[in-house]
């Protein structure tokens, strides 16, 4: 292991705008704060968030680095004060509030986790965004239940195809909506009972009909728009329905009507925003929880493609055709 | 204690209408069905769902009595089979599906409560559908806790006052908001540690300023329409809104954003169509949590005035007025 160099190459946004608006440049190496460790960065994950914060949608919150990337995995290389869980060498991935796309990304200790044996870096880069992000939305806030009907829109998204895989290992009957046939064959291959292409189909009729006209109890949506209704009309009796983006848009005419009759709860969350400290509960849970699964291999990332970090542009390029079917994700060095 | 005759005089509703539509007329005596006592009635309790039902915009659920009345208190003149809670004699009070304006009415022991010493007829037929509708919905579905901060909208209702009662009684920070001062003044007095007048007051910008910006914890609302709106700007972050009626429309433009970005949850429920198993486990609890508040009369109903059964119709239109602070009682015999 070498020392750590004073610079390091990262992907800037020029400006807000389209995938050429990410271009490498030179920037300092991030020193790790109070409980953090800075990563040699080996993989870094590519998400929605970041697409909408260069196109400026979506800045980043206060004290994160303007530097895109919401997940990494790497090996320690410095450990920051009264940090105590990983040494220099340790192979970890993490939740970062953004910097991911760099060479080097410091981390929370208590936002990072260990890379199971067996589990590549890339692997494990794809990992932590959607799984913090199904587990607390699915099993925390939506409340599923073995035995228990789910439903994700956008069942080959990375959200999507990891939410497909857990909700199905814990016992879930699990439907997925997807844009084309092709992708429809992928979320059945990943475990989904159902999976609707809802260009063609109207998921609302197939949830009725794949249910005995009971109706779906949990549905994760990033979708939004007249989605919101029709997840009403699609959720069963005291069933749950988690928001967790607005793809089409946030605000619709809604009948609450329906909500109140059926004793739905509807709520959301964003994961970035969490304190470091709401994080780490969740990054507890996974480790209990989900990391045998990861760790047997019963679950496992899908991985679409891979970019060298330089090409961060053609990454968000493939992610805004919307054709991938699980994570993009850069690789370092 | 005479025999129980054939017929009775109970409120029918002639055609859907105002409130001259309700009317004595001769009705046969109910049986207690399996599970069922029947209750010689003493005392009814008048409810906004009669209202809504007399006007025929709320039909009876399937099986359920066609004469209006979701409450009584009396005394038990006969048992049904199975049923072993009461004997003949008894004292009690009940959540009825329909049939309360009425002589007799039946009930499901289960949906019953033993009437505390030195609460009348008249307090005991006041207490059930407003203690069950703001137990369920506001301390169950609402996971209201002691330190939190609650909002209830029409605080001189009958719900209105039961639930500052109750809030106060479980440890909350109280809001209500009300149409006139002299109402506010009569929240006051029945602990809502803040009272707004909806009429000359932004009850948003007033619970912010109440809360040091932070937002209110729980919400129960029976209004809609625009108010769904405000109620997600006057609720705090993890906040929970919980509808149990749209006196204003349930259809509404809405922004989902602030639901995601304040990770709030939306629910509602209504009592009426709930199994008879489900309002059981709802009395359970309150004879657990709330009885022993009613006992020692820390918490007692607010009556508002009371008419003899004949005057069903008089009591519908001083309901109508939205004048009454508390509940409107029929009295029997």
């Amino acid at each position: 292991m070498t020392a750590t160099p004073q610079t390091m190459t990262a992907i800037g946004i020029k400006e807000p705008g389209g995938p050429e608006a990410l271009a490498p440049e030179s920037r300092p190496v991030p020193q790790p704060g109070p409980g953090e460790v800075l990563v040699r960065v080996a993989a870094a994950g590519v998400n929605r968030p970041d697409v909408m914060q260069r196109k400026g949608l979506y800045p980043p919150p206060p004290g994160a680095s303007d530097i895109p990337g919401l997940e990494i995995a790497g090996q320690v290389v410095a450990v920051g004060e009264g940090a105590t869980r990983y040494r220099v060498g340790d192979r970890i991935c993490g939740l970062v509030s953004g910097g991911g796309y760099a060479e080097y990304c410091p981390v929370h200790e208590s936002n990072a986790l260990p890379i199971p044996d067996g589990v590549s870096m890339v692997e494990a880069a794809a990992i932590p965004e959607t799984f913090f992000t199904v587990w607390t939305n699915v099993f925390e806030r939506g409340r599923l239940k073995s035995g228990e009907t789910f439903m994700v829109h956008g069942g080959t998204s990375g959200i999507g195809t990891t939410a497909i895989m857990l909700a199905k290992a814990f016992g879930a009957t699990v439907i997925a909506t997807a844009g084309s046939d092709e992708k429809c064959e992928a979320c059945r291959k990943l475990g989904a009972d159902v999976a609707i292409n809802y260009k063609t189909q109207d998921f609302v009729a197939e949830c009725k009909a794949a249910t005995g006209k009971k109706g779906v109890d949990v549905i994760l949506d990033m979708v939004g728009g007249d989605y919101i209704a029709k997840n009403y009309e699609a959720a069963a009796v005291e069933g749950r329905i988690v928001q967790i983006a607005f793809q089409s848009s946030s605000k619709t005419q809604i009948d609450f009507m329906r909500l109140m009759l059926k004793r739905l709860t509807h709520t959301g969350s964003t994961l970035r925003s969490r304190s470091p400290a709401e994080k780490a509960a969740i990054a507890d849970q996974l480790v209990e929880k989900v990391w045998p699964l990861v760790t047997s291999g019963q679950v496992r990332p899908v991985i679409h493609k891979t970019f060298p970090l330089a090409e961060a542009a053609q990454a968000h390029a493939l992610m805004e055709t919307s054709q991938h079917i699980g994570k993009i994700v850069l690789t370092v060095e």
